[in-house]
């Protein structure tokens, strides 16, 4: 139940980087539940993959979900940590026009009350065209409580991202 | 009140980054709060503008507040949230030599416990030369929030940047 | 007494950052310290040094560690401060390959609960190659706080960096 779900109508995609998942070997628990919960919160799904944490794959797969089919809001789940496979914040350094800072800190520091591998997740939040795009982990506990950080902001933060000119009473 | 107020002397500027309030159709709350509240604790008010949130023009007056002015504190208020206008911390990435990225932390973690819209907020703080220029939100309640968070580090902040040789005890 | 203590085996360098402390005019409590706090931990120090914090002889000295001798885990200490002459971070960044911010997000939010002045350190954590490099202040008080924050995660993250693939439950 939100009192703004149903007539919000920004599009979203959910984006899992996984070499595990791409290849059929790993159920994508966590793209499934990001998928279900955005819904519930009156956001539509138009686009939903799983790729290879490859940095230029990310790049690509970000890219076109902005440029081309001009998707809202774009979460991913996966490739934040420090494996030297975890390269979506370095991809995202090469994608995003403006850092959203403060979505990222918010989601770690929340995290950080309940593990202190929390300060390990390098996700990154930003904004592309008029798209936001915000780096979830990959495991289905930490993608999920890290989406419930940011989710009572994300219907504003797209009206802004989008042009709205009502005042925010923040910025 | 202040115990080192009177004999601080280090000059500020406050400069509003507004396109309504450059052509005179919007008060300058924020502005005229920021300027009172310094002056307070000490602080000698050398400037005070407020220009339009074009990203060429924050550039040049911040610029020219550090290099031909020589103010050692400069405080800016507006633009820094999402929306297409709000470009003041892309303009600072290209005026700051060294960032002080805990200041901003610290003022959005303290946002963060009154309102969730504060991770929105994506003010930097940063060092060119000897001068510390501080972003803060241009709303009057969430610029006034955001300032108190930074007050009682300002003197001894400005006073290391200056070249201080003091032992401070914590860097 | 750890319980990973014994058999972690991972090398690890202090470098300390002074202009008085590389000409012998100031003792390095701090970077002992770190030694000793280390070792506790099971890490085998491998190198330890007392440089001037010019950039170039930071960075050449992190790059050495590196990609030289091969160390896992490199501490510095001192230059996180808003000197002019502190000049730890841009250093960092010149030499980072990824950087793991939440780490350095998370020592300074525990120090603020001690200290506002905790908001001016500017110190970093990254990755290079296998590597991982921690900034810590340059004060005994505050490098001792600090480095509590991150010891119990430090073995985890090492043994990712590393290439391990078993999963870390977070990211």
């Amino acid at each position: 139940m939100t009192t703004h779900g149903v007539d919000s109508g920004f599009s979203f995609a959910v984006l899992t980087l996984s070499d595990k998942g791409s290849r059929g070997e790993r159920e994508d628990t966590s793209g499934e539940y990001i998928q279900k919960r955005l819904a519930e919160e009156g956001f539509v799904l138009k686009s939903y993959a799983v790729v290879p944490d490859k940095q230029d794959v990310i790049i690509k797969n970000l890219i076109d979900l902005v440029d081309v089919q001009k998707i809202s809001l774009i979460v991913t789940t996966g490739g934040t940590g420090v494996s030297p496979s975890d390269v979506t914040p370095e991809a995202m350094s090469k994608v995003i026009e403006k850092e959203v800072v403060g979505m990222a800190e918010a989601m770690r520091a929340a995290s950080l009350l309940k593990t202190s591998r929390a300060m390990l997740s390098r996700g990154k939040v930003g904004i592309r065209g008029e798209s936001l795009i915000v780096n979830l982990p990959g495991s289905l506990k930490a993608a999920r409580e890290n989406l419930e950080v940011v989710v009572p902001v994300l219907q504003h933060a797209l009206e802004k991202i989008g042009g709205s000119t009502s005042d925010c009473g923040v910025n």
